[in-house]
């Protein structure tokens, strides 16, 4: 099963020439999921050629700018281009009120429907399933609402292996072969045994998104042995103080979130404008939790 | 006098790679002056070095997404950078319904004052005066309430030749001589001839600046000798329906008013994603007005 994390952007509120703010597009198979959407989001969308049509999800942590200022362009210009799928967009009270009024004053009628589900940032709450994910939030600890997302992908059905099938096998047993079940077929007698027919599909696996926060242990239980992390790291240890002040984490604390999450991977962002390199970032998480990955717009990170 | 356009956005409202969206900044001397803020006008103010105190006004033609989605995280980084300087934003009704609601959402209270003027986007009505330059808006025809602005610098006053005056000449008498009289000195008895220590200052310009608009020739008046125009030129001939029906201009139109208005150029932009290149736009343009210019993106025309 594909499990794509793709980074859109790693800055973080201050603006930089070459860091573009918070957007991330995970990947789940044939379902894509927006989260977070800062100025430009379009722009990076454009360039990685992502089509519209396959996100019909947008999760948004918080209403800091730059988290959600890029959303009413992105929003406009699908409605531009004839979008025409459902949208559901998940995020803090607030975002439908900022939205409307833009709408109005430009007197924009969309072309697709969008569904606004107000997030629950103080509890873990159940906010989506599909055919293929669950999605929960991660309470996290910020100056204003906001809250993370942990994504489940669902352990995959068996997978038939075509060549071992018989000629004129009987298309309903199909689905019950990809169920696990063993079939007896009374016509002819015969049992086809599950293992003779199909091989293991992928197992479930699970991510988190931890951006905007403080230093905050809560999560750990809910995380316990996710397979992938992204986890703000706005700060390095040197500007510890300052994390603090500003509801912001450090590199050395997100990895600290990941060992006690016993998490599999690791993957750092939401850089502050004043670190033009990035090594200490990438030194001291490591010191703490080995599998320590730098995000790096455009790339994406197979969980 | 510097009286300098600096093309920041040449795009429309549908985004394509490598075309940002509209926006413009007008510097006079010492002075600049935003003309309308597209998303991430941030980060090419950022890129062409442009200092924050630079801008004291913005100009915002209209309330469709490609003008002023920009704006919000525009003025979030200029608090967040500790901006301190009034700044005055023209535009029409809502703009600041949109604003106070994102940033009371976000918690945003900014280090720095704003002064909302709604434009009269009907009528030719004047806007603003400084030492250096005069703003008044022109009515533009298009979906939503829309103006252009038309900005004249002063003459500047004559300017003192140094190495001619006299030593110890008295400090009053320089601003005399600025402004083109001559001196009687009672005490010395001496005149001193205006000619003799000075020369002319520059002399006033004029720049007006048209988008969004269908073709509508009722500016013609207004812009009169104009120095220079910015045109939008959306589409070309060959588009003239879907211009007349978008209420956009094609390049011959924007040409029309540059010669109807006997202006001394013409710069035109808002190109529509639909041309990958421009030499149509401009071959159209010049075959009714030869001093055209295409907008491009980071270069600066001088008026």
């Amino acid at each position: 099963m594909n499990f794509d994390f793709l980074v859109l952007g790693t800055g973080s509120a201050t603006p930089v020439v070459n860091r573009h703010p918070s957007a991330f597009l995970l990947s789940i198979e044939n379902e894509s999921f927006l989260i977070d959407c800062g100025e430009g989001t379009q722009y990076r969308l454009l360039e990685q050629k992502i089509k519209s049509s396959r996100i019909r999800h947008i999760f948004i942590s918080h209403l800091h700018g730059d988290h959600y200022f890029g959303l009413v362009g992105l929003l406009s210009s699908w409605s531009m281009n004839q979008r025409k799928e459902d949208l559901t967009i998940f995020a803090p009270r607030g975002l439908d009120e900022i939205l409307t009024a833009q709408f109005k004053h430009s007197d924009t009628r969309l072309h697709y429907k969008i569904n606004f589900v107000e997030t629950d940032t103080e509890n873990v709450y159940h906010l989506l399933e599909t055919n293929l994910v669950t999605v929960e939030t991660i309470p996290l600890h910020h100056r204003i609402p906001c809250c993370g997302f942990l994504f489940r992908s669902k352990a995959c059905k068996r997978k038939i292996v075509a060549e071992n099938l018989p000629a004129n096998f009987p298309i309903p047993y199909l689905k019950m072969l990809k169920d696990g079940l063993d079939i007896y077929d009374e016509l002819s007698g015969i049992t086809y045994k599950n293992e003779d027919y199909t091989i293991a599909g992928g197992t479930s696996k699970s991510f988190a998104y931890c951006s905007d926060t403080a230093y905050n242990e809560l999560k750990i239980n809910q995380l316990q042995n996710v397979d992938g992390i992204y986890h703000e790291a706005t700060f390095t240890d040197s500007e510890l103080k300052r994390a603090e002040q500003t509801n912001h984490s450090t590199a050395r604390q997100a990895a600290m979130i990941a060992q006690q999450t016993n998490a599999k991977q690791l993957i750092i962002g939401h850089y502050s404008s004043r670190y033009k390199t990035l090594d200490s970032h990438l030194i001291e998480a490591k010191e703490v939790f080995e599998n320590t990955f730098l995000a790096e717009e455009g790339k994406s990170y197979k969980i």
